[in-house]
């Protein structure tokens, strides 16, 4: 077992804050001194199952501590989930059955298992608690806070200055979590930076119940594909840890180059000080795209392995560096032996490949679009063969079936 | 059965607000179709077990109503009783247990029914739907409203306003009001004007849960014996309905001459007539004295019967028209031979008989003091008889024993 300044050092890096510093200190001397591992919460929501990137800063602050010798508590937050919007209103958050969370998490465990180690996790469903409170113990729970206190968390602050009204429900989701912590006497909750005021609302609530407060590490949130939003599903500038080879490698060579360096640092097992030599290579004029390259095949081999990462990488450089024809692409069916370039032009819009008839003509008239790896000038060209090949532009490729 | 216009004239005499008028209109009007008795909630906060006068102007209310056939549903809040003040904080609101509110509930029960209908009343304790809620319900039930609605009732808003804590469980109250509504599918509700947000939030929970909603019915609040602040246990300016006779009658005498008419018309069956007579009387030079004395017979005899009321009554003129010596008086048990009229001064302040040392020397000066019915001028004067009656001035009486 490391020293305690030792893992502090190691837990300390990269999070954007600790509360408190000294707490979690202590913590560690404890651990050491008696031989055992700290409790590390980490909460989920059931709703979204799909683990991306942004999940995996907290995730994998998770991993170095439990190779450390700690042990991780996932909480699934189904007790909410079942609920649902009480309310009606958010159509977003439909009430979940118990067999849907309990998919939904196994989901989850199978993508968060690609980062933590599963033999030092326990999975907790927090309906198993929450369930069992009664009127009087929820009562009970509420006396712990004050309204005014609530109201300092971010959000509902701003909507109640703006009127937008706050579901008196709303008030004990940050309680729940709170809720959570005691059950489970969690050492440490991660969360996001989001999770400040629902993570020290435990540490308020071990606190009214005279327990030892948990340690709140808060890790920095993942900027997105867009390179300014944090990564969200909602979003739509995710990378999701079970996304396809292809389709994940594709999809960070599109993270901005001014981002390279934090994904290094957030998301990938490279070391500081080998991201610290490309961070250098790059200020003195090294393309960011190689360096990028580089990061695709990290990541695409942390959740694929090697041999799909090579996969998708060249699938990556034949499709979009070299231009060549891939082996998968969309198709069309033609229905009859009349079929022309022009008469297909409403499907190749359904599949987005092309924009409008008239930009297609554009492209037809510049030699921008080949048949079967020749260039067609013809717009009223008809199909010879069962099978074609219809390259629009440099990297959009449609195969053309009759049957 | 009278009809739903004359009913309707009955019930609004008195009352300071009805919502919605219109509604009561409809309820009458479907209740004397049907056949069908109206359901009248009334809530008692089972702490605070003894009912003075300012309840009974709701009571009287009640008591009209089961004479034009309703029905009335006593909720004894015993849930909230039960849990006491959560937070520890209020001294005054400890936790009762099952027993104490069943025998608090019981002492209610008594006063209550020298006012309203027995054969007409249901009484329900609300801890028999309340308990039985689990999270799920209570998240369910919050979410029927809002913060800021809750932050609109006059004492929340002032609280938050002036940062004085409000408890999260606080806002709870209200709602578990309402949820007694729902229970009991109440028609109408009874209470002070100080219970608008309350009755209120019933109504809109009955909505909120697909039902009618109650009709609000607010009665004033009676002013106390102070003939300022509304009569309460805890500013000591009530008169309780099982207060002694004697004691009544005195206290009733104490109501400010400007509230003779008022608790004429909300704690006595004295018609308006008659009323209006007195009040005319008095305008034309009638000593409101008389006026008075007519009340607290009226009041005495309501909770004592005819003969209590003519023995406070003479009671009250002996003592404290008349000058005479009552039978009942302070004690005061002299130490020594030694004690003399100026050495008990202190215990004579003490029985608030006298304000002052000074005062009881110019009293005695005055001839205003006797001893055993004799005037005494010396305040060095010793007590030669082992039982001796001090009269100071013209009401006080105290005994003075010797062993």
């Amino acid at each position: 077992m490391k020293s305690a300044q030792e893992q502090f050092a190691i837990i300390k890096k990269g999070a954007s804050q600790i509360i408190s510093e000294e707490g979690l200190m202590e913590k560690l001397l404890e651990s050491v001194k008696e031989e055992r591992p700290l409790i590390i919460k980490f909460g989920l929501d059931p709703s979204a199952p799909d683990i991306h990137l942004g999940h995996t800063v907290a995730l994998r602050k998770i991993r170095q501590m439990q190779d450390l010798g700690h042990k991780a508590v996932i909480i699934i937050g189904d007790f909410t989930g079942q609920i649902g919007d009480p309310t009606g209103r958010s159509k977003g958050r439909k009430a979940l059955s118990k067999e849907q969370v309990r998919e939904n998490a196994a989901t989850y465990m199978e993508q968060i298992f690609k980062v933590i180690d599963p033999s030092k996790t326990e999975v907790r469903f927090n309906s198993e608690w929450l369930e069992k409170l009664n009127f009087e113990d929820v009562i009970r729970l509420a006396s712990t806070t004050t309204v005014a206190r609530m109201l300092e968390r971010d959000d509902f602050k701003k909507r109640y200055q703006e009127n937008v009204p706050i579901g008196l429900h709303e008030f004990f989701y940050p309680l729940m979590q709170a809720y959570d912590s005691v059950q489970i006497h969690a050492d440490i909750e991660l969360g996001g930076t989001e999770q400040t005021f629902n993570v020290l609302m435990g540490r308020a609530l071990q606190k009214a119940k005279g327990e030892k407060e948990q340690t709140a590490i808060f890790m920095p949130l993942l900027e997105g594909l867009d390179g300014v939003e944090k990564m969200s599903k909602s979003l739509g500038n995710y990378i999701c840890v079970d996304e396809e080879p292809e389709v994940m490698f594709k999809k960070v060579m599109e993270v901005p180059d001014s981002l390279i360096i934090r994904y290094f640092t957030l998301v990938t097992d490279v070391s500081m000080d080998a991201i610290k030599e490309m961070e250098k290579e790059m200020e003195e004029g090294r393309n960011p795209r190689e360096v990028k390259l580089m990061l695709a095949k990290e990541i695409t081999r942390i959740y694929h392995g090697e041999e799909a990462m090579l996969r998708a990488e060249k699938y990556f450089e034949t499709v979009f560096r070299e231009g060549r024809i891939p082996d998968q692409m969309p198709e069309i069916m033609l229905s009859t032996k009349e079929d022309t370039l022009i008469s297909i032009i409403p499907r190749l819009m359904e599949l987005k490949l092309i924009p409008s008839g008239s930009e297609f003509r554009r492209l037809i008239s510049q030699g921008g679009v080949t048949l079967n790896e020749e260039k067609v000038f013809d717009i009223n060209r008809m199909f010879v063969e069962k099978e074609n090949v219809l390259k629009i532009g440099k990297k959009k490729f449609v195969r053309l079936l009759r049957l």
